[in-house]
């Protein structure tokens, strides 16, 4: 049995250490960590190469992901000065009053404490995560992928060796070696020691977090973003939009995977956009309006409309009006990034109160929704859910806040 | 097998209809379904009658808190004015900004859509669980406990008859009126409708919901709060503050549970404090030095410094420093409520940063932690978890954000 109370009590431990850093204790500590990770290049990618030979060959787009090679750890380690070069979110005090009976009554940000992440096969995110949970004053647990274990071993070996050589404990920084699903699921359990825990990857994995988890998760990246074309639309503006929604990276979340068009406009605008997406080579599926107006297209299924494809591949729809786009939006969407291209004043109202997803778009393609397109610097992940952080997270999503209240002996009538 | 999916749906339908509706609606509403309390104050009373005749008549403060009389029918209603008269938490934009690509970019407030409360005896938190979750703009969704069913259902026809009357649909609010507990357990799990989930009551149905519900949840009110008198704290403030934070309201969350005391001043303090906590009806128990200085003491067990008593108990521990006492506060309390006596200027501050608890106090009573003292207006709750929200919650905490991004047909580069 992997001693999961072990580390959870350690990581407890080291919550009120990192706490207590100050900001600059901590950036020399991002800086050096960073410097260490080009300084064993060569180990890195040594033990990645281990993960790369046991690694599934029929998996292309995954073994891409997990590869290491020079130009990928000295990326890791520039994104590890980033983070340090950013705010330190921790100390704001977010307001301070007096009440009438002389008591100052505060509210501060500071760090949540401990900090879980469990996450799929990129080694980088186990740099990321421990660089943006250490910056906000949290320790971490880490539990990468069985895919990763070799990279991810080294990576917060040197991390740990790194910290011990400036007199920090090793243990603000913990992975978990035991890559079995019984020990995700015990994991998903410790939420005596762990105050938050960030899945990050698959749909399978989040749900996974949703069903057994007792420590509190923030649910990240599922995406299934609508772009509703309104009868309003500039239409000269919507082609390169759409198009660029759909395939300027499809296998990110933020790309658009369905299209909804408004019934006085689909005789003219569906056979240009058909035609424009399949030139991009995009399979089109459709409803039955759309599989009568433009050929080779794939009739859709009801669980097309919910299907995030992360693929060249798009679902289209005709809709009556902006009424019937939102409510199908509000049905089918992940509440990831949903958009409409419009003229009307008042239908980019109407959707952008009424559309209830993380964010909403008016007259611009789904992919901006980023944390650092946002301006929110590196990004933790994008919240599809609606408690603590919504959209994308920065730091700050990965801190809490305080009461304080001074006094002089009050005591309540 | 009672239709949870049916109030799910339903709820999530009304959800889309609570969003837009104008503050003045909202407040209409409410001033006049507190009027239909009070214009129904018989029936509701005759409903309660049956709890109360249903009710295990060992149960003392229990069936008190389950009780109606005219006077409290009347505070309900008046709760609900309250409310009426609060600010709006919807519609706030938090910022926006442009980018260098000309898109404007803004986070605004809005509201969560679907809550969930579970619940126990006291029927005022129906009452007041609508209130506040609809003028966050929130359909919810009500499970009250079994003792206070007949009192709830007529309630809640209430609130729904005058919304039906003021031409709003009923199921703005719904009661599940099947009181097992597999049927709580089954609503735990409606994350597909519902957005939020705030148990309400004993730790036990807390513990219940962090171990069952898959809707992301926000822990309230365990308490379990300290006070550490350090060797500098001005002793004759002290008893007063300890007595009141102990005995103001001994069955309130943030009354006064632990008391630590220094080492150098225990020999002074202890028999001083002794015996005003005794003078005053307070059970004492104490680790071994305080056993062996004042006569009547319990020993306390390792589960009494876990313990929230919620009565006239109080158990007494020596510390040898700020760093032990410290310690020993984030190791055993709650994260509720925790204050330090102290005239120290570094010790506060240690204390401040330090301790890990949603309230730290600096010389002052427990017993103001609270959404009304804080000046937040009427409180949902008090959050003792990290994420989301933490302290005492106003309307706010049953909102969420919202980011807007109006463009005029930018694409990602």
């Amino acid at each position: 049995m992997y001693d999961l109370e072990k580390i959870g009590k350690e990581a407890k431990k080291m919550a009120s250490y990192v706490r207590r850093l100050a900001s600059s204790e901590k950036n020399n500590i991002l800086f050096a960590c960073a410097e260490s990770l080009e300084e064993n290049i060569a180990q890195i990618i040594y033990a990645n190469d281990k993960d790369m030979a046991n690694a599934d060959p029929s998996r292309g787009a995954f073994n891409d992901r997990l590869k290491l090679n020079e130009q990928r750890v000295k990326a890791m380690a520039e994104g590890m000065r980033k983070v340090a070069r950013q705010d330190d979110p921790t100390g704001e005090t977010l307001y301070m009053k007096s009440l009438p009976n002389g008591l100052k009554v505060g509210e501060k940000r500071v760090p949540i404490g401990v900090v879980g992440m469990i996450y799929e096969a990129r080694p980088n995110v186990t740099t990321d995560s421990f660089s943006l949970c250490f910056k906000a004053g949290n320790a971490c647990v880490l539990r990468g992928s069985r895919e990763a274990i070799n990279s991810n071993i080294v990576l917060v070996k040197i991390l740990q060796d790194t910290l011990e050589s400036l007199e920090h404990p090793r243990e603000i920084v913990q992975l978990i070696e035991d890559t079995s699903r019984e020990t995700a699921r015990e994991f998903m359990r410790l939420n005596k020691y762990i105050d938050v825990l960030i899945p990050r990857g698959s749909a399978g994995l989040i749900q996974s977090a949703v069903e057994n988890s007792t420590i509190p998760i923030i649910e990240t990246g599922v995406g299934n973003c609508h772009i509703f074309v309104d009868d309003s639309a500039d239409l000269s503006n919507a082609v390169p939009l759409i198009i660029n929604a759909k395939t300027q990276r499809p296998s990110v979340c933020n790309s658009c995977e369905k299209l909804l068009i408004h019934i006085n406009i689909a005789e003219r605008f569906l056979p240009i956009i058909c035609r424009s997406l399949s030139d991009a080579g995009v399979e089109i599926r459709g409803d039955e309006t759309v599989c009568g107006t433009f050929e080779k297209i794939i009739p859709a299924t009801e669980d097309d409309w919910y299907t995030e494809y992360l693929d060249l591949i798009i679902a289209i729809k005709i809709v009556d009006n902006l009424e019937a786009a939102i409510e199908h939006i509000n049905e089918y969407s992940s509440g990831h990034t949903d958009a409409i291209l419009t003229e009307s004043y008042t239908n980019a109202n109407d959707f952008v109160e009424q559309v209830d997803s993380a964010a909403v778009f008016v007259n611009a393609s789904t992919r901006f929704t980023d944390g650092e397109e946002f301006g929110l610097g590196a990004e933790v992940g994008i919240s599809t859910q609606k408690l603590h952080a919504r959209g994308p997270m920065g730091l700050t999503a990965l801190t809490t806040t305080k009461f304080f209240v001074l006094g002089s002996g009050q005591i309540r009538k």
